[in-house]
């Protein structure tokens, strides 16, 4: 078979036209899930994806599946996908690179007039932010029966606005039942989001897994005091605590190197007066490990430590709200974007993904793998976040190449549709 | 001479009066500076002080003066006073304590038709608590040439609303040049605001003088990034950072042990994000100790830490903005007190003052001195801030026979005016 390349320029000025959606002043996006911005891209999407061929299908969730016919529509689509909405200042890329390598593939297929045995499927996982309607990953999860619709439905943003009504009012509400499309296997393409593939100077990152993690809200409480009369002795100090708390954190992940992680990213004092004790603190820990074993072992390290006779004079609450198990991808998709790369001659890494994605929920129905790029300075979830051309290419490049190894092309120079 | 003694049931009813002004659900009090409130409470204090005999001035930054006339009123007053302001979530007693207990001197020696040599004034220093208008102490801070008047005239509150325009609104803007009132002797009451007198069972604080602060702004900027794509090595993680940086400040309190104090008040985190790896991390750090040279080598523990290697990979900035040596009360004054408890037969504990006060301002211009009753728990800034009716009392017992004691007592059972 000939190697089949995409478009890279297209897929750059694709990248660059959706990016105006929601563009803002330092160059990112500000397109948070179920606003009208939001429906221009999925609007944007849907034309692009109708004039390759597409036929669009919207499930009650509000994904939307761009089906490819192949030669045998009772065949299991092959699919990809990623999302459209972003951070409240989020880059142009993260979740978009992949929707429109997903196009890109539509694309390139049309131009050779290329038909597959098996159908393709562009996908555009709806909220995968979670930004204005938390959880991430929503409507991906629901597909992968994580939540339930009616409870997804009913969640509402700050403002009390309801995650069903808002779908309906931008008509992105479909009546088809979330989970009940079949996919043959699922290739998602994304930006890397972290520092490996840029240091590592690889050009494809081919995920074999993503990595577990265990969040956790916690609330240290002492006693609020006036700083200048309270004698050191005397004090229940909560950001003291607190920042031991931080400490051990680091502590933790370094214990669990090199793949675990360990972070505090908000924290909240209170009354948080510059000549006031804290009274209380609250905080984040978001542990991560790519071994199941490893994250346990890291949870243990937490708990054991705030159970120390030293915060016995303060009333520490820990709240272990979230755990997600690692979860390895399909070895055959893994070995099919490790070969794509290898074809193509990109200088490769086996990596897992730290980052949660649409792809690590998929994974649980369908075989899955994911293709990283890497982002300039390992910089995501800002409005900086950069990528290179180059790189672009590359990445679609080898989802095309995986896409078509898996669908079969069984002919091209013939239209046998549309 | 006779005891004299206050009415100390009296002195509790207009503690309750007062604190009905801007009384809050927890049974504290909001009645920041110049609000209509703060006028309400300084038209009461003038009612009262015009009942027991009292002439009133008004300087320009809005101090209250009330002066009972003695025999020779070409002698310097002997002055006691403190501040109405409270904090936004403040209690009954901060400033009001002091305030109302020389309304009970003027009240008691009006009772007993008692006549001083010198004059008596009690003093309503305008916004000590700076809660609306930073920075705290203003009024008096000008009066002792701390601050040039129209600077202070010319601050804004949150609002935009300048401090000026606000004293007139509430028809406090006297024509008098702050400083220009001649103190002969100057006696503060307040409560501790610390532990230190319900630890040792004491009733008096006999205040010998106030601890020496040093007060900084810090900011350490690392570098934002994604919490699980992230490895631990490659972070600059500016929570990390200021956390080594708050358990330092707990070391060089420690070090300076038993006297110095260090907090870290305030700290706040961007983007505080679950999960993104803290890129600025900006907050207070707030040193004290009661002797300078102390003070200083605190102050070089601090500059010394961050110059460590360990901070390399962060920009750490420190604004050390304000510094306030120690100071020390007058020894005449502070033996007033000290004489006074005793002849009461009051248990007293001789104190540092571990708060800002007017009384250290104050103490700059005059002989000063302070005497403090003990505050439950050590709790004030708060609305739960309370004390007793019997250390009221006593520290009101304690004003009265040191301000008499210096006024000099030359008649009573006849009335030289009114």
């Amino acid at each position: 078979m000939n190697m089949l390349r995409i478009n890279g320029d297209r897929l750059w000025q694709s990248l660059m036209e959706m990016g105006e959606i929601g563009a803002t002043k330092k160059g990112g996006c500000a397109r948070l899930a179920l606003t009208d911005l939001d429906k221009q891209a999925k609007d944007l999407f849907v034309k692009w994806c109708v004039e390759a061929g597409c036929i669009i299908h919207i499930d009650a969730v509000g994904n939307v599946y761009a089906r490819r016919p192949g030669k045998n529509n009772d065949l299991p689509p092959i699919c990809t996908g990623s999302h459209l909405d972003t951070q409240p200042t989020g880059g142009k890329f993260d979740g978009v690179y992949g929707v429109l390598s997903g196009v890109e593939v539509l694309r390139t297929l049309q131009d050779q007039n290329i038909t597959t045995e098996a159908p393709i499927e562009v996908i555009v996982w709806s909220n995968e932010e979670g930004s204005r309607f938390p959880p991430a990953m929503m409507a991906s999860g629901v597909v992968a029966g994580k939540f339930e619709l009616q409870d997804i439905l009913n969640k509402k943003d700050e403002h009390g606005l309801r995650y069903g009504d808002e779908l309906e009012r931008i008509g992105y509400a479909g009546v088809i039942e979330p989970g009940s499309r079949p996919i043959g296997m699922y290739f998602e393409a994304h930006i890397e989001q972290g520092p490996v593939l840029e240091n590592s100077g690889d050009t494809i990152g081919v995920v074999t897994k993503c990595q577990g993690q265990r969040w956790y809200d916690m609330t240290v409480t002492g006693r609020e005091s006036h700083a200048g009369t309270t004698p050191m002795h005397l004090r229940a100090d909560a950001l003291v605590a607190a920042s031991r708390i931080v400490q051990h954190v680091e502590t933790i992940a370094k214990e669990h190197g090199p793949f675990g992680c360990g972070t505090v990213g908000y924290m909240n004092v209170y009354p948080n007066s510059r000549n006031t004790i804290p009274g209380q603190v609250s905080f984040g820990v978001d542990l991560r490990h790519p071994e199941d074993t490893q994250l346990s072992s890291m949870d243990k390290m937490l708990l054991d430590f705030i159970d120390d006779e030293a915060f016995s004079h303060l009333d520490i609450e820990l709240d272990p709200y979230w755990y997600c198990p690692p979860i390895d991808f399909s070895d055959e998709c893994v070995e099919t974007v490790r070969v794509a790369a290898k074809s193509f001659k990109y200088s490769s890494k086996e990596v897992c993904s730290g980052a949660g994605h649409d792809a690590c929920y998929i994974a649980e129905i369908s075989p899955a793998a994911m293709i990283f790029i890497p982002c300039e300075g390992g910089i995501s979830h800002n409005e900086v976040e950069n990528i290179s051309q180059g790189h672009s290419t590359a990445g679609c490049n080898v989802l095309l190449n995986a896409m078509t190894e898996k669908a079969k092309v069984i002919s091209n120079r013939s239209a046998p549709f549309g």
